[in-house]
């Protein structure tokens, strides 16, 4: 089964490079973004430096000039290439990329039948780890595409609309909630440990915001009242000229991976900031939910499904970033996946048209900064 | 009462800024930062704007082109002269401003026989905000001195060294406890709505991290050490090249309110960012309490007071600003006093040598950016 | 005649600063300006640095730790106070720096009845260094008053209004003709090595362009029209959303050392940059002089005074600063005066309304870079 | 002899992109150079927009949106995508800016034989454009080669080491001199009018300074001591952290086409600043030369030839670039390719390895802003 989990990702991550040129493979449009070139080595580099090199007796680098260009963030693992200078490598090609690719796909099928419970844990790990950046890797190249002015379309056909069931407030009871991963099946270390959390009673939405919704918000003129937004957030707004979503239009078009389209009404609206959902929280006179009233309130009847395979969008919660009680870093390059992330960062819940199937869990913690407005982040409201 | 602490508190204000002269008084050292006489001039301009305005009828501004000048960041009452250019107005006067300051206090006697419980609740939270004022007027005019090669002294006569007690830990069984202002006395809204908070068992430290201690991090390297640190936090030590607290002398001597002094191994640490806090808790083994720990845990015996009057620092928890559960900020300009701040910041409980005698309260939530280091912030650490 | 000179100057500038009260001495509203209590310090640690310490013996310095605050750019004198910083030196006082001043008058009055010929020169040197000082103090002061919405009026009194002759070429045959200093008198060094230019023939205007002019210039759109600005004139007004003079009001009134004021169409507009200078004469149909055409129409009959007591204003030239061939700066920290700034800025001509009388000459050359736009800077047209 | 011109100017850049992978071709490290596929683009869209669309009739553009993203700077000819995105366009890609090419080059097939003379002088003007960018194109690549840890070589073959012949002064004895263009062949038209220059007596250098003569300047400390540096360039050195010229390495190797290679003493030295060169020259107690003393020097017998094949380096010039007396631009779009980048630039002479064969004169006159370090630029004594 690991087998399959991990066969099956290395190949969908090609799959989703699959409609890039070599050029496009390259673009790295903004610091907080990365090559798709880069995704697929970087991934790769990942199973080498943390399973293969500690793991496979025997195992020789591919290159050993590649992983200071394709280490991202681990600093017990060496010095690195500056994330805003990835889109400069032109060389190594993708070609060559792919190569690394099957050099660490071989390894890894050497290591695997013989591979003890940590090498097991530590691939399962990096396929997860593949799988975010399967999702960053579409947004990442949806934004650099929408820094052409062609606005070329990463995936031409377009979808079937949305349908957006009717709102709806779901009760909740409050109590004491027992959130965080249950341990069975697989968890990123920031899903735990799981305790006990006090809520008050609260309701929350069937559904998440829709661009129709927003729409209205727009054309109320949200983006010019100050009294709506957070003092960063309306300063960002000034500063940045934000007038709409990320990529919708002038004309009132949508731009996303499928190009230029009218924009759906019944769609979740997405590519929102966290100010961006307070805002228009503010404005329809709710409030966005907590992560744990997000976490508790996922199992209530009638709350819709967080990934759509179409349509969905992470949700911005009312939550930072914060450590779990009783969480700790694991010793080693691991430790370094989540726990030094935690400041600054406000919690996503749900999952996206762009996360792969069975990655998402109800107690799954994304985070992006509250200005970020290049995921598939939408929002979800409570009151 | 009410009475009384107006005057009180008018009356302080000035005595703080009685040592600075003029040229002392319009020092804007970063744009976080104000000058002196700005403190003095906009918190009369708050009691003018919020309180005589309203609810003295008749009341003439003092000048009419001053309330640009003052208002720091009241979306709901006009324009605003620009935050960082505030060191840039050497008129009005000091002079001036203190007559403004008259004037207003005329009014305000004016009206206090007279006033309706909403005026009152208004002049209270006036004399609350000047208090906040009174610190940054401190922890400002300390910055833009550390600017000045010079080193001048706000306060050249020597405190009495500190006395530290011996570190012990206090033990805090958890449970369901009640968090926020009790209803009795004054409260900032961000201290409610009263409500109940989870918390496992903790132990917490009875008293702040000393300068000694601290001292034997940065000797040990803490300050290289990239794994101690929040990403974030790391970015900031290498953009910044910090490496040591902010007002500690590269030969081990300490500037302060009392100009350059030796190190005092036993008073508390202060001018810490978030960022240095938890490096230091990591670095010791421990970890920041939360802020709902901090307040279960500040009536345990031992539990060192907060505000010692010379010594006393603030200290960073691990807890983000956010509302509380049901916080609605009030209507009109007041509801701009807290609720719009509550994103990137984190909290900080307890009180400084520069807060005001009887400002604080166990459930009073100060908060800065997790970067900020200019004011009398340390730690106490939990486990 | 060196003692008066020393006298006259010392006294004018404590002149220029009398209307300032102390907050306003200290006032640093951009990096490129200078408190006026700077200019009254750094005036007087020049005298110190360069005639009392190397020619005065037994010299004490007047307080050891000043000469880091005071020394502008001169790395042959040891370090320096970042230059935009000094608006944060609120120590020494404005009493304190004038103290400094009597310290230093007292030491040269001394020093003058046995002065060698080199520390004679450096005195004169000194002296028409505090004049270039003077000039400075009143366009910093002027700058930083313009930054307070109260626009403040560095010297209330309304000046009569300006005459403009008719406008008249003035021809100038060209030919090769003498350039720079003549060696009566002081000169700075960059006024030579005298030396020898061939012109072409050429015409000149009489007087320089007015502010009636100017105005056609804005209201014919000239701010919107990219084809009569250079590359970097154009990058630089929409950067900076330049749409009118630096001290033009948007309701047509201009501010200037006598605060706000109608807009008086004869008199000749400053405040200009380079860029806006070589836009206007674009669209006139005409050019800038080169600083050798100018010094060679100088004295043709007609030309108009450059300095005019009330209104006159520096004229920007079509010529770099460069050195004139042959030039050499001199030994030691002199030779810091004038020969590395010459790349990068251009040669004004004239002088201006606050240009100190008798500090000028035909052969003065002074310099800014092009986007500079705080001096009394107009231009004259030539063709 | 149009047509061949034509023909092999546009053979000569495809085959300078020959060597670049599609990736290579996207790569723009830095807001002042472009990528190769952008300057085969903008080559093309040069012909298309000032040849074949006024003077072709019929003439279809090629896309309709293309000329958007490739006018570098023509205001007079529409928007443009801003300068520091073009590496951001994957789209179009190389193949299909290649068929532009095509397109291009058979619509002026179609039209040289019954072109104007206005049209064949606008397509001459396209051949010494194209030139223009085909020496950017390497400059540009290497630059970008020079971001990746990888060092790249465009070409890896060595080639012969250079052979520098004895340093020596000419002496030039001044006088009137007639300074631009001649007016046989082709120029551009800022080499232009041509006009009379009075020079005094000097002497130049036979030859550039090598890398071994540069080596002993950074030895000495050049890099360390400011009283050698213009202001503007030790304010560079600090804020930069020059240490030695841009593509040289720690280690000692220079960073080329060929890639890594060992310092070759005799070659000349290259990738150096206006402001190095100054600094080297302060330190070699000589100057550099005037574009007019340069121009007139470069036929006195032994001044060696300024474009040796594999080794020569434009060279820094002590003049700004300014209009010649005279000078006016030409209307229309054309009038834009030189005329409005005078100021703030220095005039380079000579030529360069990369510079096309015959595309240079005696009287050309390239320019770059004086931090500039990426083109082939050294110097050349003058005294």
């Amino acid at each position: 089964m690991l087998t399959d989990l991990l066969r099956t990702t290395r190949a969908r991550t090609l799959a989703l490079a699959a409609p890039l040129s070599n050029e496009d493979a390259q673009l790295q449009s903004m610091p907080d973004a990365s090559p798709a070139k880069w995704h697929l080595a970087h991934t790769s580099w990942f199973f080498e430096a943390l399973v293969l090199q500690p793991h496979l007796p025997g195992y020789c680098v591919f290159d050993e000039r590649w992983p200071r260009l394709f280490n991202s963030y681990y600093e017990s693992l060496g010095p690195r290439h500056a994330r805003p200078q990835r889109g400069l490598l032109s060389r190594p090609s993708l070609d060559e990329v792919k190569g690394y690719r099957r050099h660490v796909d071989a390894a890894l099928a050497d290591l695997l039948p013989f591979a003890s419970d940590a090498a097991r844990a530590l691939i399962e790990l990096g396929c997860h780890h593949e799988q975010q950046h399967q999702e960053l890797l579409l947004t990442d190249i949806l934004h650099a595409f929408s820094c052409n002015p062609l606005l070329p379309a990463y995936q031409p056909q377009r979808p079937e609309p949305a349908r957006a069931p009717a709102q709806a407030w779901l009760k909740h009871p409050g109590g004491v909630i027992d959130i965080g991963h249950t341990g069975a099946g697989f968890a990123f270390d920031n899903e735990g440990p799981r305790h006990r959390v006090l809520l008050e009673a609260f309701e929350i939405s069937n559904r998440l915001v829709t661009c129709g919704e927003y729409a209205d918000f727009v054309a109320a003129g949200g983006y010019r009242e100050p009294l709506l937004w957070l003092s960063d957030g309306w300063a960002t707004v000034q500063a940045q000229g934000w007038q709409r979503p990320l990529y919708w239009q002038q004309d009132g078009s949508v731009f996303g991976l499928h190009g230029v389209q009218a924009l759906d009404p019944d769609a979740p609206v997405t590519q929102l900031s966290f100010y961006e959902a307070c805002a228009f929280a503010e404005w329809a006179g709710a409030r966005l939910p907590t992560e744990f009233e997000w976490e508790a309130a996922s199992i209530l009847p009638g709350f819709e499904q967080a990934a759509d395979p179409a349509w969905g969008a992470w949700q911005w919660t009312r939550s930072d970033y914060a450590p779990y009680p009783g969480f700790k870093p694991a010793a080693g390059a691991v430790g370094e996946y989540n726990g030094k992330f935690m400041v600054g960062q406000q919690v996503l819940r749900g999952g996206s048209l762009a996360t792969p199937a069975g990655h998402a869990r109800p107690s799954y913690r994304n985070f992006f900064p509250p200005a970020a407005r290049w995921q598939f982040s939408g929002l979800r409201l409570a009151r």
